[in-house]
């Protein structure tokens, strides 16, 4: 108990400390995240360490979760074996931007995570069976966190200076089927990582005004 | 013509430009939005204001989607009567972290968000159909696409400095029923931001290893 309530008062002190030291991400650095990224299609011949990609996650594991579930698996496809097999679940346009990337992220969700509740949230015993008896709540859970993970997986890369070229136009099934078969792993989407053609992207597409989406109440 | 190909020269310029101004995120941003960055639960009595959540949203929106397909949608409870009526939908452990923050995000989806194609992605003028006429992987997208903006939002909110405070406790329909009532919107998770109180604040919970979560083919 004194361990625990000693954890609980050193990551409150942390947590004051930090917002202390940092107020506000700078501008540069919000271009390199958001501002002024882009999704990349071409690729130049310089690899990817396989260094670099736990890197990266070792970011983007630290988003937040529901209940810190974590659902997020990932599939670094790397040999051209694995690509040729990946492949033909790629709508046509899709593939050359595949094949020529570094590596390729399959970003997947366990569906069944909850098995690793004990794990991940011993503060709730009653965890697991929450979800593994509420399968309709435990898939939505899936899908819901494992895309925000996906998408810090996006920032994180971004962040550690990789560009990257998120991608939906694909068969999950079939990549399910290719990749996952017997297993609860679901694919969500691909992401290619690398070191960007710049001479591949195209001008930006508008986004939506703040008073197109946001209403207060 | 001239004017489209003018602005992907540009782009291009620019994206290049980006990448050898800036190589990545410095340790202590990484800190602010991911590595040391927490889910608050208690909140200190310091306003919000709407130019915040808009600066927010600006940097939000940059994040990639699906053919630009931005299906978020966003309402912020700020008002008592808003909270008031929010409140019975959430588990009851939840109430008081919604009711304590300055304002609460409602993060929703539109799930008819394909009608703004035309806006979103002039590129294709059959992208509006194309998800019109395939219900279910019109749902598919506004669920990951709607869910990765949303995961753009907490980090972006982390960004100027925001504290935050995700929650998914609650009951989807009661709150689009309360909310979202004969239209197309559809809650996804709930979202407090403003100051944190840091003392209520709890011990991190493990992350997974790279090892657990990720292979490589």
């Amino acid at each position: 108990m004194l361990d625990t309530e000693a954890a609980d008062a050193q990551a409150r002190t942390n947590a004051a400390e930090l917002k202390s030291r940092i107020g506000a991400a700078d501008p540069d650095t919000l271009a390199l995240l958001f501002t002024e990224a882009r999704t990349h299609y071409g690729w130049r011949d310089k690899p990817v360490k396989r260094e670099q990609l736990k890197a990266l996650y070792d970011i983007a594991k630290m988003g937040p979760t529901s209940m810190n579930q974590q659902p997020m698996r990932l599939v670094f496809v790397e040999s051209q074996e694995a690509k040729t097999k990946l492949a033909p679940a790629l709508m046509e346009p899709n593939r050359p931007k595949m094949m020529s990337a570094p590596v390729t992220a399959i970003v997947a969700y366990d569906s069944e995570f909850y098995e690793k509740m004990p794990e991940v949230y011993p503060l709730n015993p009653n965890a697991r069976d929450m979800y593994a008896n509420n399968p309709e709540m435990a898939a939505a859970n899936a899908v819901r966190n494992g895309t925000l993970q996906g998408a810090y997986f996006i920032i994180a890369a971004r962040a550690i200076g990789l560009d990257t070229g998120p991608m939906s136009g694909f068969d999950n099934a079939k990549v399910d089927e290719l990749f996952f078969a017997g297993t609860s792993h679901k694919s969500n989407f691909l992401c290619n990582l690398g070191y960007a053609d710049e001479s591949k992207i195209f001008r930006r597409m508008p986004r939506l005004k703040f008073e197109d989406v946001a209403t207060f109440i």
